[in-house]
């Protein structure tokens, strides 16, 4: 038996704003961030958990402050009770009669939650010596459907149903596991598609891109139309017409300005277009869906949990859905989310980039792809460069594929050296 | 011209949870807490701006922590450049790229940006020498849409329409005012109704509303069925076929058992059913709402945003709205709020009790009677006898109707001792 020794919360942030990397019509300036924990116990093997819930910027510290408000109900706690019921412990803070308040299942709170789950998930995965997706791929169907609240969930997705899905995929997990180490999982890049960069740095990006083995790439959209239009022409020649372009307006428009916008985009053949209006707008995203067909809304980067996603699918509201793995409750959501994504038979494309992303979602998708939906069809992991040089297992993107990670954990642990480095102390919050 | 000079925060918990008072289906043992702000300027005129956040108690410290980070954006500035522009004010915080990622518009983030934003039109008010309630129905109808933020309203309220609503108000208002002044408000009591409570302490509470004037009472419901017929019955028995009986679900049930459970308790013509499920799943409570009319469906208690309220409006789901006052982004977004549900013609019943709900809320259900809906036909306001005593300027309640408030004002300022008594230092935090 082992017991919980530390739970150090830290505040990292990067100057991502300086370059204009990451501009978009709503995040005009953001400065990648990360509330950091890093949970530690007297087990003998020394592993640590490491998790965050990624920022961009402003705010991080209230985040941190949310993760280290947990820390004294996880000190000094059997780390095997922990790791043997993960369900439990997510239930036991998501659904505190007081914590709910403050969101409930939403914002900081929830974030929060997320981090310290992830954390011991990683301990979790470091004891197995397993990457996550691996673990997880491994677990039977009732291990995995014990994780999972299905409160909520029952009018769309019971735990029967759950099960009967996982049980489905079985048989091939073996084959897709062996397919994935060979071949790795599809990625797609958003790096030419900033709205902060001139049109011959997109030019020369798209095409770069494209050398590189990628078949889809992003473009950020919904400031300007003649802007949007003359990028997209730059966009479209720079690759040819057998790259899929997809566009992101992040929550830029109001729902009819969303439609003729989007009319106005569409003969540049459009694999998708994200985040058309407020992300939580279930009845506008399904209202621009229909009015567009047969252009594949996506959405999912700002969705706050399991209940906006399970409305978002019901309502035909979303084609393509784009979970942000920090976003919601920790490593628990995510499945609760991938389930129902399957059960709708709706493909997740994680959103990724920002900092730690891309070494986080890619081992849902995995997971996903071996246990859950099988399927990489028009599934593929969003990726940028920025950033990766901090993780100890940088995400390893070749030939546009996302390779297999194999170093045990969640792949959030960053180097001591980054965390140092990039730690902001209080004092220099105040501007 | 005189600039903000001081920005308290103070953690006050009140530890209601040893008393039961406050227990329902989803919330066991609430410690009603305030996260709470106080600004100073340096005008002669010696006036402060108090709001808070209420929570129920864990927690309360990292909205603390929230309201705090925004300090070093208000300490310092020209506070009448502030007031002459509360819309701009809202929006700089709402919409600041950066800390918009820990929402968007919900949650601990936007909570406390309501704080900060209602600290201002509490100084607003005693500058004026006005209750809020008052400030707001004299502000002209153009002035009123400019603190209002539309975006993502616009499918529903465009700002021309919310015009023509305040516009065709305007005859009415003086007549209005002068109504309310003699004759107050209507509210009605959840006092009884705990679910803690044995069904004796039910009988006897409910006849003593009654004998107070009340003519609605409110149970808890949702833990057992038989429990829940069984105190319907002592309810509907002790205050006789007049008296309307709301019943408050608290978000303990899925889409179909709500459908089911209702449907058992039907037979006690219920005046409303509150919270039946997720207060984030517009779908399953327009589903709950088709399938058990005519009994009307009530909620927004735990409503994040106008953006939900909008979709609940949209679709059907809701027959009452309950805003939690200091849950959506301050003043604007209450008004914003009231805007919405009278296009809709759906009548506004603001959640309060906690501690210094009922101070706060009986300023937007009195505005809105004279400026906004014109109305009070199925309009209350919750009112439940807990902690007034903490206030400056305690909710006054005589013959079940809220009696319009005078005091300069929003109504939220606790008394110095209570405020020193009820503070809780950091340390205490850790149990």
């Amino acid at each position: 038996m082992s017991i919980v020794t530390g739970f150090e919360t830290l505040d990292v942030r990067f100057e991502t704003s300086a370059l204009l990397d990451g501009s978009d019509a709503m995040n005009p300036d953001p400065d990648y961030s990360a509330a950091y924990l890093r949970v530690t116990t007297d087990a003998a093997d020394g592993h640590e958990g490491h998790a965050f819930v990624f920022t961009i910027g402003r705010g991080n510290d209230v985040q941190v402050a949310a993760i280290e408000a947990i820390a004294h109900r996880v000190e000094g706690r059997d780390v095997e009770a922990i790791l043997d019921d993960l369900g439990g412990f997510w239930r036991e803070f998501v659904h505190d009669s007081q914590l709910r308040w403050l969101g409930p299942e939403k914002g900081v709170m929830h974030m929060a939650i997320g981090a310290v789950v992830n954390a011991f998930w990683d301990l979790k995965a470091k004891r197995a010596g397993l990457p996550l997706w691996q673990l997880l791929s491994r677990m039977s169907p009732e291990e995995l459907v014990a994780l999972v609240d299905f409160r909520y969930l029952t009018d769309a997705l019971t735990p029967e149903q759950a099960l009967d899905l996982l049980r489905a995929a079985e048989p091939g997990r073996a084959a897709r596991e062996a397919e994935l180490l060979a071949d790795g999982y599809p990625g797609y890049t958003t790096t030419p598609g900033w709205l902060g960069y001139s049109d011959e740095k997109l030019r020369r990006l798209a095409r770069e891109a494209v050398d590189d083995g990628f078949t889809q790439i992003k473009l950020k959209v919904g400031d300007r139309l003649d802007d949007d239009l003359r990028r997209l022409r730059v966009a479209r020649d720079a690759v040819g017409p057998d790259i899929r372009i997809a566009i992101d307006a992040n929550q830029r428009w109001d729902r009819d300005q969303a439609i003729e916008w989007i009319r106005a985009l569409q003969p540049f053949d459009l694999a998708w277009v994200e985040e058309p209006t407020s992300p939580d707008d279930i009845l506008a995203h399904a209202a621009i869906a229909q009015a567009v067909a047969p252009v594949p809304i996506a959405t999912g980067e700002h969705g706050m949990s399991r209940v906006l996603f399970k409305q978002l699918l019901q309502a035909g509201a979303a084609s393509i859905v784009q979970i942000d793995s920090t976003r919601v409750a920790g490593v628990n959501e995510n499945i609760a989310i991938l389930l129902l994504a399957a059960k709708f038979g709706v493909p997740v494309c994680p959103h990724a980039g920002g900092v730690g992303l891309c070494e986080a979602v890619q081992h849902f998708s995995m997971f996903d792809f071996v246990a859950v939906s099988g399927s990489q069809d028009g599934r593929m992991i969003e990726y940028t460069t920025h950033l990766h040089e901090h993780f100890v297992t940088p995400a390893e993107v070749t030939g546009g594929r996302y390779r297999a990670p194999l170093a045990p954990g969640i792949g959030m642990e960053m180097l001591a050296s980054s965390l140092h480095e990039h730690e902001v102390a209080p004092a220099l919050l105040i501007d």
